[in-house]
C-alpha cells in the first residue's frame, strides 16, 4: 500500500477502507510516513469528510496505536466524563468524586489548558505536590484505593492521536467535527470504559459557536462510542459566560472544594447543577441507578452528605497533593497582584463574548501561550456579577488576579470588549440545551 | 504571517493576497517552512482551486524564487517551445534547430523520463558524449554560437519548483491544472522568453486525458504567460499514438535526425507536420514571420533546405556531443535483444491506449521508475504500423528493444492489452485539435 494512492482516494471523495486507513494512522504512530504526507491527507480528510464508517476505522486505529486499558481493569464499572474544553469548567472535580463515591471506578485521563481554554491538569498541579504523570500501574492504584483518578496522557496511551494532533495544529486541520471526534474518542475509548458522558459545550466561549456544529459532533462521538461497545451520552450544554466565578487554576479548584463541602452560592449554581447532571448520567450509564434522573437525585445526595468531599480528599492525596490546602481553601491563594474591572455604567449583564473571557484568563497568566511554558497556579479571574446580574457603574464585575499589576492591562482590554451592559431584560437559555443518546444521535449527524 | 493562517483562510475558499503566496512559495524554496505546511496548503489549492490572480502571483514567486534570465540576454528574440509530456515526442529535436536556423535565440531548459513518457534530457544523453548539465554561462555561450541549447535546470533556476514538484508527487496534488500551469510556466518565464509555445497533450498517452481539462490547462498557461509579457500561444494536440515511429531514447534521436536531413517516411508525417506548425509559432512569435502561416511556410523550408539539420549538429557539437552518431546514425544503435510484437489476427489498427504504450517502452529500459536510476539509451519500440494501418496476422506491428530478452515479458503483455485490431474503419481526427492565443483563451478557463 502506497500513502499518495490513499491520500489521491480520499481527495477524489472514496470512502477509505479499515486497511487504508490503518496504514495512515500507524504510519503517522511509527513515524514511518513523511510528514507531507499526513498532512495531505487529514486537509483532503478535512475538506472532502468522512463517513461513520471510516470516522469508526479512524477511531478504533488510533485507539489500539499503543497501550490500551483494558475492561474490567478495576474490578468495577469504569466511567468517565470528557469535556470539549470551556471557560471555567471545574465540572471534573466535582463529577469524578461522585462517581467513585457511588462505587464506580473513574480512570480520567485529562489535558492541559489550549488556547482560551483552562486544563484539568493545571487546576490540579496548583495543589502543591499533586502528580498528574503516573504510569499506569500507579493510576489504576489511585483508583483501587480511592475510585478515581486524574492523570495526564502517558506516552504510550494513544500515541498516533499526539503526531496528529500536533500536525493539525500547524496545518489549520483542528476544527473538524470529524477529527475532534476522533482524537476525543480514541483516547476515553483506551481507557476501558462501561460508560462515558460527554459534554459538548456551545456559544461564544466554546470551540464550536454554532449549535449544529456542537449537535453533530455529539451525534458522532456518540454513535462512535455506542459502536465501539461503550455506552455514550452527550449533554450540550452552554458556554456563554463561565461555569460558576471562577476562572483560572487553583481558584476553580477553591470553588469546586467550596462545593464539595457543602457550601451555597447562588452564582454557582449553574456549576453545581450542571455537575449533579454529568455526574447523574455517570451513575446511571454504570449500572447504579435504573434512570438518568435516580442517578441524578444519587448524585445530589452524594455531594450533600460529604461523599464525595471525601473521595476527592482521598483522591489528592493518593496522587501526592497537599490536603491541608483542600481542608483550609481560603488561606492558601496567593496572587501576586489584584484588581477589579468595574462597569462602566449602570445595567443589567445581557451578554459576553466568552472566548475573550477566556483569553483574558490565558492573559492573566492562568493559560499558556507555547506548549512548553510554566502556568501562574494563582492567576485567574472571579466574577462577582453574571449574565442577568444587574450592576451599578463602578460595581465590580470581576477581580483580576495575576503576578504582577503590569499584566492587567491586556485583559482589561479583552473583558471591556467582551462584556455588555445594556438595559433589555437578559433571557436565559437552558444550561442543558440538548441531550442526545444512542436513539436520537443520527438525526443531528448531517447538520452542517 | 504565519503560514497556518494562509493555509486556513485557502482551505475556507478566501482569495490569496499576493504577499502571503509569496511567503509560502519562499518558505518553500529555502525549506524554512515545515513540510507538512507546504503539504496541507498544497492539497487545499487542490481541492480548493485558485482565481487567475492567485495563480498568477504563484507562478511570478515561484519564476523569481531563484536565478532567472534577463530579457534580451541574447542579444536576439528568444523563444520556446513546452510540451506538457507525450509518448515518442521528439518535436524538440526539430523545433529548436529549426527557429535557431531563422534567426531566433532557443534557450529551451527541458526534464527528465517521468512515468509513462519520455524525458529530453535522456533521449539527447544517448548521444555519446552529449552534457546536459551546463551552467548558465555555459549556456548562453551555447546559445551565442548555435542559436540554440537544450540542457536540464540548474539549481539556482526556480529553486521553488524542485521543492513543490517533489512534494507534489509524495501528496496526490500533481494532477491540479493550477499547479501544472505554475510550475510550467514559473520555469519557461525564468528563461527571460519574448515568445512560448506550449504543446498541451490530450488523449490516452496524456497525462490529461480529457480535452476539457488539456484546453483548460491550456488556457490558464497562455493566460499567464501573456500577463508576464511573453507572447504564448498553446497548441492542444492529440496523443492517442506515439508521435512518429519510434519510443525510446537514441532511437528518438535517429527519427529526427532522419527528417532533419531530408528523408521521407509516411510513417513519421505526424511529427514532421506538428513540428513544422509548432517551430512556425515561434518563428511567427520571436517576429521572424508576419503570421503564423508564414512562418509555418519558413519552418517547413529550413527543414527541407538543410540549414536545421545544420544548427542541430553545431548544438550537438557545442555540447560535446560525439556528431559522428548523427552523421551516420543507422550504425549506432546496439541494442542488447530485440524481438517484434505480431499481430494476433488482421484487421485495421482502431484503437490505442497510448499511456501503457508508454508503460512498455518505460519497462524495456527507455524510462525510470525511480528517479536516481539509469537509462537504457538504446532501449525502445519501433512502430511498422499506426493507427489506421492494415495488418495480417503475424504482421509486426513494433519491434522491441531492450538490454536481453527477459525484458520483452511485461511490454509486450502492455502492448497485447493496449493495441487494439478491429474491422471497422478508422476515422482520424486532426493532430491539433484546438488553438488557444490570448483571444479566445477566457472562454475554456472554467471548463472541468
Amino acid at each position: 500500500m502506497h500513502a499518495v494512492d490513499v491520500i489521491r482516494k480520499k481527495r477524489d471523495g472514496f470512502e477509505l477502507s479499515v486497511a487504508e486507513i490503518e496504514f495512515m494512522v500507524r504510519g503517522a504512530a511509527a513515524e514511518s510516513l513523511p510528514p507531507e504526507q499526513i498532512a495531505a491527507w487529514l486537509m483532503a480528510v478535512w475538506l472532502c469528510g468522512m463517513s461513520l464508517h471510516e470516522l469508526r476505522a479512524l477511531t478504533q486505529a488510533m485507539r489500539f496505536s499503543g497501550e490500551v486499558i483494558g475492561p474490567f481493569s478495576f474490578g468495577k464499572k469504569a466511567v468517565d466524563k470528557h469535556s470539549t474544553g470551556g471557560v471555567g469548567d471545574k465540572t471534573s472535580f466535582l463529577v469524578a468524586p461522585i462517581a467513585a463515591a457511588a462505587g464506580l471506578a473513574v480512570p480520567m485521563i485529562s489535558g492541559r489548558a489550549l488556547g482560551h481554554t483552562g486544563g484539568t491538569l493545571d487546576k490540579l498541579e496548583s495543589i502543591p505536590g499533586y502528580s498528574t504523570q503516573l504510569s499506569l500501574p500507579e493510576f489504576r492504584s489511585v483508583i483501587d484505593r480511592t475510585g478515581a483518578c486524574i492523570m495526564g496522557q502517558t506516552q504510550n496511551l494513544v500515541p498516533a492521536d499526539r503526531v496528529l494532533y500536533a500536525m493539525r495544529d500547524r496545518t489549520a486541520t483542528v476544527e473538524s467535527a470529524n477529527l475532534i471526534c476522533a482524537s476525543v474518542m480514541s483516547k476515553k475509548l483506551a481507557e476501558g470504559l462501561d460508560g462515558l458522558v460527554l459534554d459538548v459545550k456551545t456559544g461564544s466561549g466554546s470551540f464550536l459557536r454554532e449549535e449544529a456544529a456542537s449537535l453533530r459532533l455529539a451525534s458522532l462521538m456518540v454513535q462512535i462510542g455506542e459502536a465501539s461497545g461503550t455506552r455514550t451520552i452527550a449533554l450540550v450544554t452552554g458556554m456563554e459566560q463561565p461555569l460558576g466565578r471562577a476562572a483560572g487554576n487553583w481558584i476553580e479548584i477553591a470553588e469546586a472544594v467550596a462545593l464539595l463541602r457543602g457550601e451555597f452560592d447562588p452564582l454557582t449554581e449553574d456549576l453545581r447543577s450542571l455537575s449533579v447532571s454529568l455526574a447523574g448520567w455517570m451513575i446511571y450509564l454504570g449500572g447504579k441507578s435504573d434512570t438518568a434522573e435516580s442517578g441524578r437525585e444519587m448524585a445530589g445526595h452524594l455531594l450533600e452528605s460529604g461523599a464525595a468531599y471525601r473521595s476527592f480528599h482521598a483522591m489528592v492525596h493518593a496522587q501526592g497533593g497537599n490536603v491541608d490546602v483542600i481542608e483550609n481553601p481560603s488561606d492558601f491563594h496567593k496572587p501576586g497582584a489584584r484588581k477589579d474591572f468595574v462597569a462602566r455604567h449602570s445595567g443589567i449583564l445581557t451578554d459576553m463574548d466568552c472566548a475573550k473571557v477566556g483569553w483574558a484568563v490565558q492573559r492573566l497568566g492562568a493559560g499558556r501561550e507555547r506548549e512548553d511554558e510554566p502556568v501562574d497556579a494563582h492567576a485567574g479571574l472571579y466574577f462577582h456579577a453574571k449574565l442577568g446580574s444587574e450592576v451599578k457603574a463602578g460595581d465590580p464585575i470581576c477581580t483580576m488576579f495575576a503576578e504582577s499589576k503590569d499584566k492587567f492591562a491586556e485583559p482589561q482590554r479583552l473583558l471591556l470588549s467582551a462584556i455588555c451592559i445594556g438595559n433589555q431584560p437578559y433571557q436565559p437559555q437552558p444550561l442543558i440545551r440538548k441531550i442526545i443518546s444512542i436513539d436520537n444521535a443520527a438525526q443531528f449527524q448531517h447538520l452542517k
